[in-house]
């Protein structure tokens, strides 16, 4: 197998952005203006899981890169979501949004809206950066390159058709919007850069497919019990 | 069995110091000057294995801790080791250090010198840490309790008997001795704190001990072949 040209091999990763969530029922659903306030509940109740095992996505990563260049580029994003202190960060912001569509902080952080499904979702993309080779965990970051887009509709979303949220709940997608402005380009470089066999280009695509089933099998745990109740 | 007073507790710990590398024959032939250079070589060749997988060793605690709290304190050693920018932090100090001693950089990022002791204590060394409970792992960096005194002798010693190594090449000792010199406090009080039951209290004295373990296979290895070249 040859190694695909830069251009063909990014061309191949951006190929996948129908599979990315923003395309999924319960997103489809939200941005219309269509979700009770219980369902919104529980999809930041559920996507609390995913964020608070974030930073330690991250530092699995680290922890598995012998390079010191990628390791000061990538604690970035640990120090992004864990903030530099108490009450600060990308964590600490989502916790903010579920107060603001009326969930108390407690109930968020003793995860007991976390359905089994979100939960397996996490705890695999957890274990896959911890036991894949570190190009791999980065290329399944690559959602970044779709994730702008949907966040600044997201925000627009929610503002129109939710006007009960109040505006400091959106402190997560303000700051994510903006920490994302660059659509993944170096998270793209750096898996351009180490990708150096075809096998690996593949298993980069491989990658960033599986965050994608990661990721909607959260909305899908979410949008299967939407009003059911819990399982 | 019934958890010990936090005093008592650190006094266990504290125990521990005569099984610290401090007292290993290598160590004192080094600080009484008997070492030749070429025996220096294969120190600073051997624990550059050591200091090139810390930070690694670090963010696996990380990816293992689910307090923010917790990692916002231990992510600074990540950043002390590696530095902000390329040419700093500790594994860079380390380097300059192999080169004052008269090691090209390329034999010593090539792992020649490194023998299979150092090999097999330090990657058993990152295995804890990535697969122990952190607090566990945290426990086993309780050395820099001990570490501070051994630094200082260390420094005055290679200064004095060692006048060939130039000054440039001690960046790592005098960086260092300012970072431990709060004598694992820090470190101590996450670990009182979190050992809750006395079997965590007795994993933490076992995972210094293990650790004492660590370093001492590193100096077993380099003293043995002493003047015998390579296995």
């Amino acid at each position: 197998m040859t190694l695909a040209a830069p251009d063909d091999f990014v061309a191949e990763l951006r190929a996948l952005a129908p599979r990315y969530w923003d395309s999924h029922p319960f997103h489809l659903r939200m941005h219309e203006g269509s979700l009770s306030k219980h369902e919104l509940q529980a999809w930041a109740a559920n996507r609390w899981y995913y964020q608070r095992c974030i930073a330690q996505k991250d530092a699995a990563i680290l922890s598995n890169c012998p390079l010191p260049d990628v390791r000061r580029q990538w604690r970035e994003r640990i120090i992004w979501h864990d903030g530099t202190q108490p009450g600060e960060g990308g964590a600490e912001n989502w916790l903010r949004l579920a107060e603001a569509v009326g969930l108390t902080r407690e109930e968020v952080l003793d995860e007991r809206h976390v359905l089994p499904g979100t939960r397996f979702a996490v705890d695999a993309y957890v274990t896959f950066a911890r036991t894949k080779p570190w190009v791999e965990a980065v290329a399944s970051g690559l959602t970044e390159m779709f994730s702008g887009a949907l966040m600044r509709k997201r925000l627009a979303a929610l503002r129109e058709q939710y006007p009960w949220i109040a505006e400091e709940g959106f402190a997560y997608f303000t700051s994510r919007i903006k920490a994302v402005a660059g659509e993944g380009k170096s998270t793209l470089d750096l898996v351009v850069e180490h990708c150096v066999t075809r096998e690996q280009q593949e298993k980069a695509i491989a990658a960033l497919s599986f965050k994608c089933d990661v990721l909607r099998a959260v909305l899908d745990a979410v949008d299967y019990y939407s009003g059911k109740g819990k399982p």
